[in-house]
């Protein structure tokens, strides 16, 4: 079985006990360094992601998948939402073959920082999408609340500013959540944009709806 | 401190490390018998909600409150999520005096059961919010991506069908997420209003867009 989990938002302490028990039942467990480095795997049961995603991915899909072993691949936060389960299924991978495990997102963590409920704001990511920018400003522009994952804060928001949202509106930056180095943000776009963040970051816009 | 811990959809794998390791550092641990039966805690350290839930909450929040200890509310799935983070703040609870964590959504394990991408879906509850009915109607007429929860299963379709949508509309129930009883269901309207279901219901419509 090829099993897709979410491992989270990085502290390992965010993993679901499901998480690991499938972790430690597998022969193969596919993932970036800091995604391995949160269970107690035998090294020789660990392939590592690289640089190419999609080509790595397929390869280790493809030389397992008649072999009937249990293959685990880690995603970020929740494979649901904005990972690598849209990822898997674009290389052709049948929904039938794999079986999803949850993991907290990062979206949740930003909420839970925020204390906010995330059914009353606009959720949208410019992730891989940035079509989706002129969608966010139209919200933005209508004074929605959103909560989005930028492409690249400091273009997001310059394209925002260009594109007519006042540079005085205040925005929230979420940044390296539950990381040692985390850091939460709240001040005007102008202000914003004078500051560096790493890419890890989700972004709220409380607007007055 | 007052801790909100979200516990997930109801399987005690889905329970995070954290979740495990903030019930155990606490002294008073609140929650339905559900909930508290999910953790390994002392009997004289549990408070069990019943019917009253705003009531027993603001009493056990209060009568804790100035004591200097670590107080524990459970909440299923994510506390952020149409939970109980909201109904705590709208005790007049500050949001400086709690600390939420996340848990796994039960919108996350319909996604995951259904492989699909809850980024793409526009997400609405009706849960305690009947108003929402509308909202959800012209999303549907307008053939979006719709991921609900319902306020009742039955009487939100009947609704929907009253005010214009085809009966022959596929709709997706997914029933008791992670118990025993789970059950995922795919027909039309009109057959899925011949049937009955639990309380514990997400619904998926599949648009065109
Ligand atoms: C490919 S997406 C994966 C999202 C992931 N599936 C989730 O549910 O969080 C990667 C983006 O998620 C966000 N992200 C992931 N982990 C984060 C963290 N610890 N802190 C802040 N943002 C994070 C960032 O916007 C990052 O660019
Ligand atoms: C008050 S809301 C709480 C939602 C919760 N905070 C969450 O994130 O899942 C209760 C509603 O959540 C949904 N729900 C909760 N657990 C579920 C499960 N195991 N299966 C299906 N639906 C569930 C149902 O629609 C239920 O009426």
């Amino acid at each position: 079985m090829l099993y897709v989990i979410g491992i989270g938002p990085g502290d390992k302490r965010y993993l679901t006990l499901m998480a690991i028990e499938v972790v430690k039942n597998s022969d193969v467990v596919v993932g970036s360094r800091r995604a391995l480095d949160l269970f107690d795997i035998e090294e020789d049961k660990k392939y590592y992601l690289t640089k190419n995603l999609r080509e790595e991915l397929k390869e280790i899909i493809n030389s397992t998948k008649d072999k009937n072993i249990n293959v685990s691949i880690l995603s970020t936060g929740d494979p649901c939402f904005s990972g690598l389960l849209k990822t898997i299924l674009s290389l052709g991978v049948k929904k039938e073959d794999i079986e999803v495990i949850s993991g907290i997102s990062s979206i949740q963590i930003a909420a839970a920082r925020l204390k906010i409920s995330w059914e009353d704001y606009e959720i949208i990511t410019l992730h891989g999408r940035e079509e989706n920018r002129r969608k966010l400003l139209n919200l933005i522009k209508n004074n929605q609340k959103v909560i989005f994952l930028p492409s690249n804060v400091k273009e997001d928001m310059e394209y925002l500013i260009n594109n007519g949202v006042n540079p005085g509106k205040e925005m929230i930056v979420c940044e390296n959540l539950t990381y040692e180095n985390e850091r939460i943000v709240r001040d005007s776009l102008k202000n914003l944009l004078k500051m560096d963040f790493s890419y890890l970051c989700i972004c709220i816009l409380e607007g007055d709806k």
